[in-house]
């Protein structure tokens, strides 16, 4: 169902700021579709990227914060994640943001990729992390928006609580870095990540 | 690292509609936390409901569609997807979509379960499906903001793709459906999910 052609990207006509401050932007766009449609206003969200860690401990387990999500209104079991300050590199927000909500640092770390958390709206990207041999260096220092309780669940425990749905992870965003694990694990020639295959 | 006692909700002050029209509504709250500090503006972001739809056909291949992102200036590989219309059940509003974006339909369809794409900004849900067997039922109807390519490739050629790297589904939300594939394939009874085991 392809006609040969590539896909074009939209013209972008106009863009009105509706609404910014440091926490996001709305941008309302007038854009032009390769047809000739044109659509007004497509809200485009602009926001920071954003970091996510999938951080196995030196005695095997998976360190997970749980915290209440106002946006969603529920207290979920998350990875460790956050958004990146400005100009800072997402390695180095991760580690950062490992720090702070769980007091956990060090160990190996492997770059997982950067997916887009929702590419009909955000422009940002969150990039995922795997830290293997983390270790406790302090106590957490959250942010004060941060009420968090820390579980530190065995791997294989954690991985058949997702397959029989005793756990779960209710964010999108962070299954995307299970499974961006899962596939490095698939064809990783390190047995420490070749065991967290899912 | 948990006090025993459970993680609170936050306490709802005022909720202020910033902008809102048929797309989406920006409502900046202000919020009371469980130790007393106060967050004004905590933007959330209501949004409707989305579908996700991971689509084999009779064949064996995995239905993907082509398009461009205006929000991340990208054109992208993507598994069928829309939002749900008011009053619309999720696995009719799969089922509509993938219709419309393919022209694809059938099958044999299992529930993946329903994520949150953005806990921390959005309201919504996304709610994945499963539907093996499909077949070409007539011609895409695309809406006028989609200018799609229709792929087919093999589930093999699609997995060793995204493990290599050579094949990539960008968005976050959409490999979260891929992971829910996977946990559902790993303890299925049925050979035909099974095999689709990531």
């Amino acid at each position: 169902m392809s006609d040969g052609k590539p896909i074009e990207p939209w013209e972008l006509l106009a863009s009105t700021c509706t609404y910014s401050d440091r926490w996001l932007t709305l941008r309302s766009d007038k854009v032009r579709l390769p047809g000739g449609v044109t659509l007004s206003p497509y809200h485009v969200i602009e926001v920071s990227d954003w970091v996510n860690v999938v951080a196995i401990s030196e005695s095997g387990h998976i360190i997970l914060v749980e915290q209440y999500r106002h946006a969603v209104r529920r207290t979920m079991y998350e990875i460790p994640a956050g958004h990146i300050d400005p100009q800072e590199e997402p390695e180095l927000a991760a580690r950062r943001e490992l720090l702070e909500e769980t007091g956990y640092g060090g160990g190996t770390w492997h770059p997982l990729g950067s997916l887009h958390p929702a590419a009909s709206r955000f422009t940002n990207q969150v990039h995922s992390f795997l830290a293997i041999g983390v270790t406790r260096l302090g106590q957490p220092a959250p942010e004060e928006s941060e009420n968090l309780h820390i579980h530190e669940i065995p791997w294989l425990e954690f991985v058949a609580g997702l397959r029989s749905g005793a756990l779960r992870l209710y964010e999108a965003n962070q299954m995307s870095s299970l499974m961006l694990v899962h596939l490095l694990a698939q064809k990783s020639d390190d047995p420490a990540v070749r065991r967290l295959s899912l």
